[in-house]
């Protein structure tokens, strides 16, 4: 039988994410995490990383079945403990220089039959173990990058009328397509790619919109954007002048919103993956920023408690243009993986800002990032609201209106 | 096909490395490294460990390939690197309270056809960024322990004639066999075992005896013990009191020879596995506890070089008592891993020796150490001397000859 996963497209796949993904400099160290299902991959950018010149590549693998078994059998103090050692660890290699690699795919709904609560201690005492580390990849104190696998649980996810070798072999030419390595010169595509996204940021950017006005079935939204805003895409440059891609694929051209500047409505235009539950037909109604109504078909409840996490999560911390002719959208797939399904359409996210979504975001404290209509929240979740349906327009600083896209195009 | 690897036996393996290994004390997290390989036995020691109460168990899985990689691709700088950022981490971990297992048994012929050059010095870069983590473990400062698991590569190499199955197969009997798994009430087993060891220990340390006298075929060998020296076996206390098992499978009975004190002449008796070469009948000449004299008739070009690293490695760091009866000098194999070739046969260590094995040794400084006769080096490497040929004397203070072992057998 075929290998579901194309050997070739997989090596394009590696050399990308050394290539483009880090743009790895010769001498420096990489610390790569990954569920242990995807050491194919480990292996194919371990290579191609010492062949860029690294100096050490250490792995560090996860695996699904040892995460259940705590689940399983562990007593209830282990779900207040996180590997804090093993962070700092890493916080520590990223002073020294060393670059960050993550590959996404384990099963999505791993934890989805497992008690909420339990999720939720482990998840919290995670992410406060991890603070230090994601300090220094936020802030681009070093060059990272997420590249995906297709992994076999995550692929009877998205299809599960195939066997699963169809499906894993589907979910790999759908991320070999959106990663842009479905066909010789990758490296160069990916050149083309950022040149494209650079544009489009520069001359939203030259625009220096107020807000962006989004009109279509069941959505007439009105979203102010922050002071002083500025729009991201593509590759960005770590704080030492390394310039990294640090979402492979990446199709979005993103923004900070003004959480206090957002009003009418606005209807979802795909399901949103949340934790384990799919939250669909999502509609949602804003006065002065503020979310202060809120339906969907289905997962009503846990919308509802998302909603309620803190003041923050009301509010809006980005949004994002997505063209509709991008490879992700056409593929008409559903990732049930924000890295994904974010590049799928035009987006917005409810929560935490991106204070590098500034300008001069890099030096920024909070409060100058709150002063500027920047949100914050523990959360930070995407939320598609673009399609071939919806125009929007931006309203520069004097009331003029100009057209962005035109059902899903740009102009 | 049948699996060649007993699911029962290794489920008992995982429960004696956490109950006798270990023992895991409620609410400990535990650091696991291994290589990705044995994932089953990984997966089973973490459901025993969230059973007994583990806190948090982190895996840190190492892939033969991943490493290859480095040594096929990587610039010459990299073999200077060490992963220091982990090793630190681990040793921030023990200090929590972290408790540490690893599992044995990646191939052990993996590095044998590459640059011995990078090999050695990839060896002192790891075992530099090392050296806090090892500190931890030599002072026993938590409990720790190694096991082993019967990987494919390794079980080719102990048995080159037999397909791979029946190779894994062979191999993994002779794990559980030697680790006192092969049957119901392993712990109890361990309990009975440990409580024998510890007998034999306390009769040497009654003793104290002022040299051991080897002969047999070959043999005439006085071996000069350490002022105040230390019989250590089977379980060790840690500095917190908690008793666990460093080694599964062990044997070995042994204590710090005196450095300056050993003469007379020695054959080994069996081949000596030292970083994929094979050395063979190994005869050497001690004259004031240094060797002056050594040949070999396969390798004897290696056996120098090891005998050149330093001044200590021609002294002896360690001698162990093994009956000739043990489970795994009754199996016969040479495992070419020193985890079950030095629970064989009674034997010698070049090298460095262990402060563990002087009375108060937990508090002594180096120089303490040295005065009493301890050696000191970079390497530490054992090397089996006996068989069911070979007569062991204690000599003691005063002069008196008491009969230790007759042909491999405890008297
Ligand atoms: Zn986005
Ligand atoms: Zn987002
Ligand atoms: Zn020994
Ligand atoms: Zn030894």
């Amino acid at each position: 039988m075929q290998d579901p996963i194309d050997p070739v497209k997989l090596d394009r796949l590696a050399q990308v994410a050394v290539k483009v993904g880090l743009n790895l400099q010769p001498g420096q160290d990489l610390v790569m995490t990954a569920p242990v299902s995807a050491l194919p991959l480990v292996r194919r950018i371990a290579e191609h990383a010492y062949k860029a010149g690294a100096g050490l590549v250490t792995p560090i693998l996860s695996d699904d079945a040892v995460t259940l078994a705590r689940y399983r059998h562990a007593r209830d103090e282990s779900f207040d403990a996180a590997a804090g050692w093993l962070y700092d660890g890493m916080a520590a290699a990223y002073d020294k220089g060393a670059a960050r690699l993550a590959i996404a795919g384990g099963d999505p709904m791993l934890l989805s039959g497992e008690d909420p609560d339990k999720v939720g201690r482990a998840n919290r005492a995670m992410s406060m173990a991890y603070s230090g580390a994601r300090d220094r990849i936020t802030r681009f104190a070093t060059n990272w990058t997420i590249v995906a696998w297709p992994d076999a649980a995550w692929a009877r996810l998205v299809s599960p009328d195939l066997s699963e070798h169809d499906a894993q072999r589907k979910l790999a030419e759908a991320i070999f397509a959106a990663s842009r390595v479905d066909d010789d010169d990758a490296v160069a595509r990916w050149e083309a790619h950022n040149e494209e996204l650079g544009r489009r940021a520069a001359w939203l950017d030259g625009q220096n919109f107020a807000s962006l006005h989004f009109t279509g079935p069941g959505t007439d939204l009105s979203v102010g954007l922050a002071d002083g805003h500025k729009w991201v895409a593509g590759a960005t440059e770590t704080l030492s002048g390394i310039l990294c891609n640090p979402n492979i694929p990446t199709e979005e051209v993103f923004t900070t919103p003004h959480k206090l500047r957002v009003s009418g409505h606005v209807s979802a235009t795909k399901p949103l993956s949340h934790q384990g539950t799919l939250i669909e037909e999502i509609r949602v109604r804003f006065e002065d920023g503020r979310i202060v109504e809120a339906h969907a078909s289905k997962g009503e409840g846990v919308l509802q408690k998302v909603l309620d996490t803190d003041e923050g999560a009301r509010r809006l911390g980005e949004v994002a243009l997505v063209p509709h002719a991008s490879p992700i959208s056409q593929s008409g797939m559903l990732f049930y993986n924000t890295l994904f399904d974010e590049n799928a359409a035009s987006h917005i996210a409810l929560g935490q800002c991106y204070s590098t979504c500034f300008q001069g975001g890099e030096t920024m404290d909070n409060d100058e990032v709150a002063r500027r209509g920047g949100n914050s929240s523990a959360i930070h979740i995407d939320w598609m609201i673009g399609s071939d349906r919806i125009d929007i327009d931006g309203l520069s600083q004097s009331g003029e209106r100009v057209p962005v896209m035109r059902k899903g195009a740009w102009v």
